[in-house]
């Protein structure tokens, strides 16, 4: 299994809309890659590791894939669609990585 | 439902253990905590967001605790053995985050 996480930095005056991400863009997501996405999370960012330190990233997403191929073969045919959403909840580019799951949820 | 992340910067020279990690560290922590924590992921990085990128971060585990407060009782008292414990696997200072887990897996 592998997970693509999509994470926004929380720049001071970021924008997150998080009502709009978990209603209308991850299920968007979802909907276009069918089984190609086993499954997905939302976080919301909290705070840091410190004692009033604000969170890294203001919102993050991750994508539940069989493989790196499976994701590419369910993402790509619609990523300018994707993409083309991002705005509409946030101003923030998102830092992007692939990670192989070692230890998952049951 | 609270996600506490510790994430490792990929570093290009960074040392990581990712067998003593899975194996040795984060089932140490888990059976610090106990009950406090729910349940716990690992990943490993694999790639950036962009072909030949690398990942932004080499490794990264995550902890799925009640509330805040929760991980704090669990991890507080056990706090200098867990950290005594990184450099056997990591010359990398975490990036920690704390998330409220907007969408979990089932």
């Amino acid at each position: 299994m592998i997970k693509v996480s999509v994470m926004y930095p929380n720049a001071p005056e970021a924008r997150f809309d998080h009502d709009y991400y978990r209603d209308k863009h991850m299920p968007l997501v979802k909907a276009r890659m069918g089984d190609s996405c086993k499954y997905y999370t939302v976080d919301k960012g909290l705070a840091g590791g410190t004692p009033g330190a604000a969170p890294v990233y203001v919102g993050m997403g991750h994508l539940f894939c069989d493989s790196v191929a499976a994701f590419q073969r369910g993402f790509g045919p619609h990523a300018k669609e994707i993409m083309g959403d991002i705005p509409n909840y946030t101003d923030q580019k998102p830092v992007i990585q692939i990670s192989e799951v070692v230890v998952g949820k049951e």
